[in-house]
């Protein structure tokens, strides 16, 4: 069971894009850069995080990706439903199956493993959906080295488009 | 994010050899043919089961598979981890990446990120470890159909081993 590979890129893309000011953007090629990230898989990423309404773009030569919404009102759960939103089982009903199968109407409740499994799930949703990307952002700024935290500025100062 | 199909085989089954008395077995063919199952896909979630020490199968004529362990000393997270043990969540370390990536030891604490998604992960754990076989048993029976109950009794007669 794994999550695909775009889950970690856009929590940290939407990190730093909530530490943009209103009217700024980066390019969707500068975001993959700034990650070394396979330009053209990232961008799908991207589509799914503007299809969810977390990232918006605007056209046009200074145009770019922002925060649709505060980083205070993003949680993690929005951003990995948005990329991968599979819950991890799927049920396939084999109770029904086999030589001991039942019509339909032998089974009017749900199966109790299939509950079992969707309960965990519903814990690991509830965990990531606690977090925002505001609380990752002030955790990152916590931990952040300063040759990181120069190094990121710097690459902001010439990489932010301004509307 | 999807678990491996073996998963959802291999919680059943246990849930079968689960109601198991002392000495009794069931083949690996037979359980694949009560759930239909394929029969070569189904024999290595099986195998995984033996390897972690939660199945133990017994060779010869009237030779099976059942718990190597009480019903109520297993849980779903034990199944789970056989089967399919991944966490969800692999971190690659894209802070370190692209133009502003530092040294390694710029890094000395783990990606924040990384930490929230192994926290929601330890959540969805927990919530399989607080779930033994003995509690899925419990539950199907509650839940059963009568017609159900009849011919799961039926097969059970004519296929469970004795050793």
């Amino acid at each position: 069971m794994r999550l695909a590979a775009g889950v970690e890129w856009a929590l940290h893309c939407c990190a730093v894009l909530g530490g943009l000011d209103e009217g700024e953007s980066i390019a969707a090629a500068d975001l993959a850069t700034l990650y070394d990230l396979p330009p053209s898989y990232f961008a799908k990423s991207l589509q799914a995080l503007s299809a969810a309404g977390i990232v918006e773009s605007s056209r046009g030569k200074a145009g770019g990706y922002s925060l649709a919404q505060p980083a205070d009102a993003v949680t993690m759960l929005d951003i990995v439903d948005a990329v991968d939103g599979e819950p991890t089982f799927r049920c396939t009903e084999i109770r029904k199956r086999g030589p001991t199968g039942q019509p339909d109407d032998a089974y009017p409740r749900p199966c109790g493993i299939a509950q079992r499994m969707a309960d965990a799930d519903a814990a690991w949703r509830a965990s990531l959906a606690a977090v925002t990307i505001g609380d990752l952002m002030r955790g990152a700024r916590t931990a952040l080295d300063p040759r990181q935290a120069t190094a990121s500025r710097e690459w902001l100062a010439v990489k932010v488009r301004h509307r």
